[in-house]
């Protein structure tokens, strides 16, 4: 106790100078959150809320206690009356941090908040049949899975398609901040980046995935297969009169249905990849492909010696 | 408290209503975990062990307290009894979850369990010696690398490789859901993807690792290096007379001792690189390779010209 | 509890026999952190320290509470008296715990871990500054970017660079370990690999940013452009007169200013890539170029086909 007293002693000037000078570098408001101005949503509370969102579609197989057949419903009940409460909260916090950076100080952030809660919510029956049909894609494109519960506990591939999902419905209702806070952190959990405005169809597989880029006006059919480092990327940014990037523009793939894409594979602007085609790994695409054709790289031809070392 | 009654009254059809039709959802059963007829191994269970064999293996490196020299015995049969009874009960839980799926009523699960349990356990000061070349080839093959603590405290492919060691033990006891569960864990912190089935020679070294994926029937010898991005993956999956995928079949490279892969190569099939070979970057290869060859590709051919930005 | 008396019973002789098996493997002292001989600073008490630290330079985005403007100066001067008495004390640790290893145990451990502890703090209004520019940089470099303050939230290249930049100021006063398991936990939850020995300019951007490497020795410039899976790695390693590896000798590229380097490109070796440049993707670069260069690679030729899978 005598140590840290004398530690303050010693400090204390150079802690409360050093307290000054920070605080005067918060004048210009930038990246700084306070109660009277604004109050950003948090990422843990964004973080419970998607895992209860998990929990209802896939029950017991997340943090949450293992329930019983007949007490299920009151399960259920609970997590959707807190998720709601809470999302509406922080959507429309969200909603108002947007409107007053952008110097609109009438809008409706609270019914549009509620709104974007409800329909998120009411959308959970359909987003577990959607994720349904992902599982069953991984089950049936990878013979390492051998059985569906163990894809719902443990691939990467669904858990970010998963959230991505999720985040779309939000994004869809135009909410700020809380859809790419999602799938940020399905990225930071995955290595799979899917930006939440990418339209993704029916029994999508995703298999390893680290380094998958998919971006936000990508649009990907039924029964596609992705496989690691693939980009569906931007090939250029489309600008204004001013020479800004014009924000949203259409920019990446579109992936029709039954379309394979291997490793490493990247898809560059907004081109179409026809029907069933099947693209190789690190073949490099900036044009339009017709439905049902095969694309390879010629295989760079390789320099065979033998090696110095050898033991 | 007023306005949250009132939020009920006004919500409370909707969430009633919602309950219904997402209870109705589970009617299939797909992906819901409940006590009457299954109890899946928990994910923090799973890796509350997992972080306990790695004290054991590195003590004092994780989570837990550092220990002083005479009392270290206890702390060591502590975790030990502790995690004995909690692996025999999670691979029991896993054992009897796959066992009712597939609808055998009666198996020795428990039996099972127990002798997985003991023999991952047993071998601990065998795993300790195989970490400890690990870690040595770790600082031999990175000048970057100053002490062997800080290795074993941040290297990611360290860590990898650590798990899927230990993920292998259960792997080879044919442990459910648990092994994969774990080497997903260790994909999820360092982004390398290694089986759990995959077979590791010793003295491995992954540096950097973002993005390596090694199947499930690679073998890798002794003292190889492998840098990011590098594949061990399959060229096409073997299926059976019906054109399903058959499970557990070989075919993932083979990687004799001394070889060294560079970054971005892709291995794929069941081919064998022979002893000392070197794999240049981006290397794709899938063919065998004869011992001490050393394969690049020819650099692509670069378009140089001055560029319209410059300042 | 009388089952597991049982168990205790049945499997005492087990635990007990393994306890000294595994106690036995310890007596190399490789990997064992205890007490007596030594203390490591623990990787919470490291992640709590830069938790704070990026909550002093964006106040109230991190996990910490809302601020009000008449109290922020307060929760300020709280945050840096804890974060320099904790700092202090883990510099301090690291410091001993080298010196114990080199042998050496004479040495003003404590003095240079207090330099080190002052000198990151003093740095906070300055690194708030560098950060700002980096943030800008993201926002005019994404289409996808609708506010900064989403940056700052969710943006993984962002909070790469962030991490990296305090790890880089501990790097500079020659403070062992620590820096390099702050740039790991930064890898583990971005994908982006950054040695805190290199030197970044002003308003870096990393775009996506999995499986981007960056060495030790590299040195960035201003207003650089990074996308994912890049590479800016050692060709070689410099060995001594034995065969050994030269620890930190210069080995990685030097970018200068306004360079834009595409994903997939990897920059190996000492080389120096001139201001104003463009890479592009999937080059794989081993020389110096020129200022206001444009390289791409030959497109690789594709081999375009039906596929036999079409519906």
């Amino acid at each position: 106790m005598q140590k840290l007293e004398q530690d303050f002693e010693t400090n204390g000037d150079f802690i409360a100078d050093l307290t000054a000078r920070i605080c005067a570098s918060y004048a210009d408001n930038i990246a700084v959150n306070h109660n009277e101005r604004q109050n950003l949503p948090r990422e843990a509370e964004i973080l419970d809320n998607l895992n209860r969102i998990l929990e209802l579609i896939f029950p017991g197989f997340g943090t949450h206690a293992v329930h019983s057949t007949s007490t299920l419903p009151y399960a259920v009940g609970e997590l959707l009356a807190t998720t709601y409460i809470s999302m509406r909260d922080l959507i429309c916090r969200a909603n108002r941090y947007v409107c007053r950076a952008a110097g609109k100080e009438i809008c409706d952030c609270s019914g549009t908040a509620e709104s974007a809660a409800r329909n998120l919510l009411e959308s959970i029956p359909e987003l577990r049949e959607s994720m349904k049909l992902d599982i069953q894609a991984a089950y049936d494109g990878d013979p390492a899975a051998r059985t569906l519960d163990e894809i719902v506990l443990s691939y990467p591939g669904v858990r970010a398609i998963s959230i991505q999902r999720i985040a779309h419905n939000l994004y869809c209702s135009k909410v700020p901040m809380i859809p790419r806070m999602m799938t940020e952190y399905a990225h930071r959990i995955t290595g799979i980046d899917i930006h939440p405005g990418a339209c993704l169809g029916k029994g999508l597989f995703i298999d390893h995935g680290t380094g998958v880029v998919i971006g936000e006006t990508a649009e990907i059919g039924n029964d596609v297969k992705i496989y690691q480092g693939v980009t569906l990327g931007a090939l250029s940014f489309p600008k204004d009169a001013c020479g800004m990037i014009i924000k949203g523009a259409k920019r990446h793939p579109t992936i029709e249905d039954n379309v394979t894409i291997y490793a490493g594979a990247s898809i560059l602007g907004a081109v179409t990849i026809g029907k069933g085609s099947i693209i190789g790994g690190n073949v490099w695409l900036t044009e339009n492909t017709a439905p049902g054709t095969k694309i390879t790289i010629a295989a760079p031809e390789l320099t065979i010696r033998k090696s110095s070392k050898q033991n």
